[in-house]
Formats: C-alpha cells, sequence, structure tokens
C-alpha cells in the first residue's frame, strides 16, 4: 500500500509538472509574466492585487488574474471590481492549485490583453509548494498577525518562492510580532530571497516591491 | 489513473478512520476527553491553550497537549511551559494530523495523568477536515484579521465542528472585518455550531467558551 501510493505520487507531480511546462509555454508565446501568489488564509494576496494592478497601469501593462479557492467567489468579485480580466478556479477540497486547473483558467482569458497574470493560490502555506503551475515565478505573502514563527514552520513555501512580502506591519507591535524575525527566518530558508515589508491598507511599501514582480 | 486515484484515497481514510476509532477507544479507556484544535496558521490555537489550561487547573482538571506542526517546535515549547504534559508532532510535509500520527503522540503521553488533551492540529483550514484522530469533538478558531471571508472561503471545516472560536476581535474594527458576517456564515454552514468571540491576549470570552469544550 505504502509503495502504490509513493508511485501514484511521483506520477502526479510528474503529469503536474508537464502540463505546468506547457502553462509557461502558452504564457511565454502571448507574452505574459506569471506570477504564482501563495500565502496563508488573509495574508493579503488580494490586496497585493489590488494594489499592484493600478501601479501596472501606469506603468503602460496590463494586469489579469486567477482567483483560486476552495469555495466561493469573495476574492474573484474584489479582483474583478478592478476592472482587470479575471477567472474564479474553485478547487472543491482541494487546497492548492495546480497545472490543470490553471491550464482551464488560461483558456478563460483573453492573454493577449494581459501583461502581467496574477495567480492567486488557494490560502494555504504547504499545500500549493510541490505544485507548479507555469508562472515564471513565485510570491509568498505573510502578515505579522499570523504570528512571527510563521515562516519558521514552513521552510518549504520560502525555498520556492523568490520574492517574500511581510504585510500588515503597522499591526506588527500590537499583536507583538518581531518583524526582523520574520526576516531573519526567510533568508534563512533562502539566502536569494528579496524581502518586502508592506501595509497594504496604505499601500506602503508597494513601489519597490513592483520592481521586483518585474524582475 | 484517476480511479486507481480514488481506491487509495478511499483506503486511506478507511485505515485513518479505524485508527482514529481506536485511538477513542484508549483516550476513554483513560478518561481523557480529547479535543481536535483546528484553525489557520496565527489564528490563536496556541493561545488557546495557554489560555485553557489554568481555567483546568482551577476546576481540579489536568490539561495535556499534542501539538501537531508541519515543522519546528514553536507551538510546542509555548506549551510546555505551562507545565503541562505536551509532545511536539512534526508532520514532514503533510498539512495536517492523522489519527497514526497521534496514535504516536498519544504513547508518549501520560494518559492517567490528563483529564482534556488538546490535539493542536497544523495551522491550515482545508487538509485536516477529513482526518478524524479519535478527538471527542473538534473546536475550529479563526480571527477577524483572517478577514470576514475566510468561514465562507472554508464551508467544511465548520461542518464538522462543534464549537467555533472568534478570535482577535479586539482587532476587527482595525482591519474591517465585519465579525457578524463570520458568525452568520458559521451557522449556515453549521446550524449546530456553538459560536464564542474571543480576545485571547486579555483571555475575554474564554469562560463561556470552556463550558462547551467540556461539554
Amino acid at each position: 500500500m505504502h509503495l502504490v501510493d509513493v508511485r501514484i505520487e511521483k506520477d502526479l507531480y510528474e503529469a503536474n509538472d508537464a502540463l505546468a511546462a506547457e502553462n509557461a509555454d502558452r504564457l511565454r508565446a502571448h507574452g505574459v509574466l506569471g506570477i504564482d501568489l501563495l500565502g496563508a488564509i488573509g495574508s493579503g494576496k488580494t490586496a497585493l492585487i489590488e494594489r499592484l494592478a493600478p501601479l501596472l497601469v501606469e506603468r503602460g501593462l496590463r494586469a489579469g488574474a486567477i482567483a483560486g479557492d476552495v469555495y466561493g467567489d469573495d476574492d474573484y468579485r474584489r479582483i474583478a471590481a478592478l476592472g482587470i480580466p479575471a477567472v474564479n478556479v474553485n478547487t472543491g477540497k482541494e487546497c492548492h492549485l495546480d497545472a490543470h486547473l490553471v491550464d482551464h483558467g488560461l483558456d478563460d482569458l483573453p492573454l493577449d490583453e494581459i501583461d502581467v497574470l496574477f495567480i492567486e493560490n488557494v490560502g494555504n502555506m504547504v499545500c500549493p509548494t510541490d505544485f507548479a503551475l507555469g508562472a515564471a515565478r513565485r510570491m509568498v505573502v505573510v502578515s505579522s498577525t499570523e504570528g512571527d514563527d510563521v515562516v519558521n514552520k514552513h521552510p518549504m513555501i520560502f525555498r520556492s518562492s523568490s520574492i517574500g512580502v511581510i504585510n500588515k506591519v503597522d499591526l506588527a507591535d500590537l499583536v507583538g510580532a518581531d518583524l526582523d524575525r520574520m526576516e531573519r527566518d526567510m533568508r534563512r530558508y533562502n539566502p536569494e530571497i528579496r524581502v518586502f515589508r508592506t501595509n497594504l491598507k496604505t499601500g506602503e511599501g508597494v513601489g519597490p516591491l513592483l520592481d521586483a514582480v518585474l524582475g
């Protein structure tokens, strides 16, 4: 039973990786920069899209989004209100997007009218890690209110992300979170990660972050 | 491939349920009330144990805990500092505890010296739902800082919990969270759920919650 499990898991990841490579080709062919946006529930993933989309317009770039959630369309409705192309993808029960779901999401987007596509994953610090989607890079958002041990508890997600965002910096003192510890833990797990501190309620810190998103 | 997947999944749940029933028997035999404690990262699961353990002592009851995390011992160290019997269980990569991990955790606990055992699951609103552990009841903690749409996004976890805690009520205005919406969503998904509002920084609201925990 255990051996069968492992075999199935390997097949699953291989199939996902192959489809992710196809998604990557497709995005490239349409000149779309895909960003896999990760983080816990309520960390600020949707708020980050709300902040970045208008800044992209200022630079003559057009945003689009895939809103991934287990259930419902709360995030999708916020993103659609920005007036950018967006699709809602419900996983039903799974705690992460996979390349197959993103493939279907891409079918429903006008890719030639999008320069930067945010693929907002399910709010989860564990499950999405092993599932490549075809995005050019990964960005992970944590917030001070999750506790300053949140990074230490989740090595894998930081190892696979090139941008780390520490959000809700304004609430750090109130909840007793040590932002320096969070940043230190990110760099310990991934010395290459670029770290940014934001307050997405006000937009503080978003400008420098945009440069990193565009690479 | 898909059919094989489904078959494996069914076997997995059946094996877990059988082991969970054994855990339940074992807890009952030692007179231990097991509580499966669920919620997102940083929602306040560990803080709730920190608040409830001393209140249990006042009632002549002894607490114990299993601290589940993907990685590290941040929660375990906080719980051990309470002076109650506790074990740390790392899942390595899995986003939830299962009955097998809890079985091993029970091996390392002095069950005859524990009246109420908190089984703190991995911080996750999705994965733990389908895995029974052998606890007598489930309690799920959400916090205002996760956004007031956090309940709507996760129907399953509320359907399987008999107690719902809305924590960080003091930050609700600051983050613009509608606590009434959160409570409404909980009752919509589970009309039987008992809902409590807490501020675990001060202990506000914990007394009435304890009565529900002890049932």
